[in-house]
């Protein structure tokens, strides 16, 4: 238990608090991420994921939630329009059955470039998800739940497992 | 700005401190969602996501993490075998070639019926996306990488439109 002697930035938040962080778009502590100068990988106490290059999980994560913002968005959006603005709803549920929303940014840049009514919608578009992103999105509740997650579904499994070969071995 | 004189407990966290908020596995403040007694839509600051029933969008993103988390424990999983085990390291590349990651509870349960083999395999992925989820993966870095991406792309849209259009302008 020698490593757990070696006190690391992150698990002194209040030594380091660390300016630099918050402006960084990926982990201050690299893990495992070949080409860093920093002899991180000796050090470092969480686990080794390979193959995220010089993206990281987080940012992984991040881009996903990113195209989820913009489903969001886009329901939100047409929600608000089909109780006063039929006209303008039935052309974005046009729009929405040509185009895959799947790559969010790709949908909004086609959107803007349909014709100058579409090119609102695309603005109000990218508004809407600045804003739910920052304001309306419950980012406590997220981590709250995939915890939970995680827990429940490796209860499940293990219960089922269990229970399967149980019986299977009673009926022996 | 009638409605910005109601204050919701959401605004409001240290005078609700909402210890069943904690228990909860979705959002307590259930913003449109149908069916629930208390009357949210006409106080609920929130915009009306449409389309999740019962669930939340955060239910639905921590859905996606938790595939992801179990696709992360796998790729762990799969490099730490690689340097000391690699008959171990093998059987699990091969049986990943034959099921998908994409339902990651599925392919656990599938790989824990296996072989014995595979069980003790199965049972550390499920340790070690439990563990990567609570300690390893940054949330904090989520969020801003998140909210980052968001600005940076609708920077982006906007002003690869501007310049489109200002270039077409100037032909003309």
């Amino acid at each position: 238990m020698e490593s757990s002697a070696i006190l690391t930035p992150s698990q002194l938040p209040y030594l380091f608090p660390s300016k630099s962080n918050r402006k960084k778009a990926y982990p201050s502590w690299p893990c495992g991420k070949p080409g860093t100068s920093r002899p991180t990988r000796l050090h470092c106490q969480k686990m080794y994921v390979p193959g995220f290059g010089e993206a990281s999980p987080e940012a992984k994560g991040a881009q996903n939630l990113h195209n989820f913002f913009t489903y969001i968005a886009v329901r939100i959006v047409a929600a608000q329009l089909q109780s006063y603005n039929t006209e303008a709803y039935k052309e974005l549920m046009e729009f929405m059955d040509r185009h895959s929303l799947n790559d969010g940014d790709k949908f909004c840049a086609i959107l803007m470039r349909e014709s100058s009514r579409h090119k609102g919608l695309a603005l109000r578009i990218l508004e809407v998800r600045s804003a739910y992103c920052k304001n309306d999105f419950e980012w406590d509740n997220l981590k709250r739940v995939a915890v939970k997650m995680v827990d429940d579904s490796n209860t499940s499994i293990m219960r089922d497992y269990v229970l399967e070969t149980s019986q299977a071995e009673s009926e022996k």
